[in-house]
């Protein structure tokens, strides 16, 4: 998903900022692995831990190895929720700001919450009457990635010309469309692979069917956000624009949306998440370029340039 | 093999039509999803059926759980099939039509077919004396949308400036020849994941062997169609022409070939089949040509330019 | 990771050129699958065999077909070590010549030394008191390959161009950034499963383990070669230098490093290793360019051109 998200970006930004958006999302891979190895999964998943954070397996001293596999899942989590940022913040982004954020979001933040929502010990988790679920992180990974996101994008202010003097938005094209169809395939194929590979940590019998259900209801979730999306965006703006990237990013917060449930809903109601999604989407796409926040991947930036 | 698709066309078309192709390739998978989950998979392998069609699990009602492999499974058969025909028809067909065509297809055409040969019930399957055996689809996915490709690009006719007023074609350049690379390039990874894939819905013992005989066989045979056609074609077309296009097609000629038989033939049949492949892929495109038929993604279309 | 090479390859050459390095890596693949049917599998893991060579297996006759599993994976490793060659001469060999080559290096060269070091056989594997070690081909594939990368770009001499009359260096810009990161990414990934699945061929209890060790070892000490070339090179070149291209090819240095002990060290063991990598590139570099050898891949040849 960091490589989908990596050529989603690179295609929607300017040709000038390619190389820079490139290079930070594979330094998220890779400072994400170095500090998830020294403290990162201890916070997340180390014991003994209490119900806010976990203490233990810093620099896998004492780590067992049969959680190995946890290692790596909750590793390409973090740098998934980390990279979600890049995006939003991206074209105005100093490199060495944006290290210090990756270390501080893959490393501390994601940990965090994921020790709260994931580990045995964490307050989410334990709730006294009724519990936190999330199979696949539609509120650990891409809740807290979209937080950090709005929250980065707005501090960092719009990019210079995305709006006139008079506050009213000009389009900023990104300048390669092909970029930006290759990120979003990879990942609507990465999203197969986390929701489906949620259960991997699991291995009891029916593990099979959970995984099939899985990857149908976000195959589902996904469509029924992409048409609703693109069918609300071709009302929207009239004759002849069918937007590709309204269709792809439709497609992804369907995606996302349907995450914490795509283990247990029926497939009837991974067609109803998506249609919320995508209608979701849609109005928020209009209220943050109304808040005059910059998002260079959001469709309703690109309107003009893809269809 | 539908991102395959998606980009071995993106490239063979020109700039202007890069985004109009994309969208069709990734509706054709949301679209198809849809379909296939609202009536597509009832009409193939919905029980209670007949010899001609399905009749069951239309919106997953009494949908039995533990189809939902072989569900995925078709619904992206169902895709390839529908994709096949994009390319050919690239560059001149109307988006609202497409999308009929592509529900068309997806949702009817292939599930009735794929009833005939796979279910158990299709007449195919159930032949009096001798059955109708197809591993990976040769038939029921490549004929099928490589039929409906020609047929649609007959009645479509050529593009315009295709072939010139005394009827001599006129090469029409893509115009990025790494996408069209990128394509095959997944097409190829795609064939070994479809044809090993295709034992997938059988669990027996041996099914290891099947898979790795299914993938080698697959291997072999669209390379020994690459090597004949690519030498075909360097006779053919004369000095210092090492056509990349041709290549690409080649071998995805060979590996579509082998697809019906790639789980039971030997190693040297898999080379024999092949070599067929790679002759009968360079007739046909001159065939095709010389009927005045235009395929914007075949190689004789490109072969002034990839060399 | 064919396909990342090619990639890598696609984007680092002139634009002129990107055509014939993307069919010399495909062709790669085909022609050494071939090769690999005929002779070269024969040669490496054909029975009877002696301390240097197999000999039994040719045309696949009497090929037992427990082994294929075994074929697939080591004609994927053949073709990554020969296409190692194709990036180090890029841009200066003539097509013929390199088929030969790759003839040569997939069907013969690394088949025989596959067999020293991997099958029952083999006098490196079958040492007197000390057998040679190399979980997933540090030695067997990329020192190989690497080895006749080094002599072949020696012996063809640099690019026409690359050092002006003084013999001072002078830089060749590669024509596309994104399509190097893509080769990047795709190598990245490519690793996991090249380090991750050299397990493949032995399934006994505790084989998820060692995957798991395999392919966490493998990101860390990636992680940490990339780190280290990133930081070494922004202190060589001076301000604002963050270079992608040296965050890539460090990155894969670590990997490579680690492939031969990446289901043995611990995880710093893979951090320490990654570190050395990193310097080791970085000298290495500066030397093989002192040296007057061309190699169009290399991050200090592409030192001013990716920041």
């Amino acid at each position: 998903m960091q490589f989908g998200f990596a050529f989603l970006e690179a295609g929607s930004v300017r040709a000038k900022n390619t190389t820079n958006i490139l290079i930070k999302n594979i330094l998220d891979l890779y400072v994400g692995a170095l500090c998830y190895w020294m403290f990162g999964y201890a916070f997340a998943f180390g014991k003994p831990g209490n119900l806010m954070i976990g203490g233990g397996y810093f620099f896998f001293i004492n780590f067992p190895e049969t959680e190995l596999p946890l290692f790596f899942f909750h590793w390409v989590f973090a740098a998934t929720a980390t990279t979600i940022v890049s995006g939003a913040v991206a074209e105005r982004t100093e490199f060495v700001s944006y290290l210090f954020y990756s270390v501080g979001l893959t490393g501390i933040i994601y940990p965090v919450v994921s020790h709260w929502a994931w580990s045995d010990e964490g307050w989410l988790a334990n709730g006294p009457d009724v519990s936190y679920r999330d199979f696949a992180g539609s509120g650990v990974v891409h809740m807290v990635g979209g937080t950090a996101a709005l929250v980065g994008a707005a501090i960092l202010g719009p990019r210079i010309g995305r709006f006139d003097e008079n506050g009213k938005p000009v389009v900023i094209h990104g300048h390669t469309v092909p970029l930006v169809a290759l990120g979003g395939f990879i990942l609507l194929f990465g999203f197969f692979a986390f929701n489906g590979g949620s259960q991997a940590s699991v291995s009891q019998p029916g593990d099979a069917e959970v995984i099939a259900n899985a990857v149908v209801n976000t195959i589902l979730s996904g469509a029924a956000a992409a048409t609703v999306t693109l069918s609300l965006s071709r009302l929207h703006f009239g004759e002849g624009k069918w937007s590709l990237l309204t269709t792809i990013n439709g497609g992804l917060a369907g995606m996302v949306a349907i995450c914490a449930g795509c283990d247990s809903v029926m497939a009837w109601g991974a067609v109803l998440t998506g249609i919320i999604a995508g209608i979701v989407y849609q109005l928020t796409s209009i209220l943050v370029e109304r808040l005059r926040v910059d998002d260079p991947l959001d469709a309703v930036a690109g309107k003009c340039l893809y269809y």
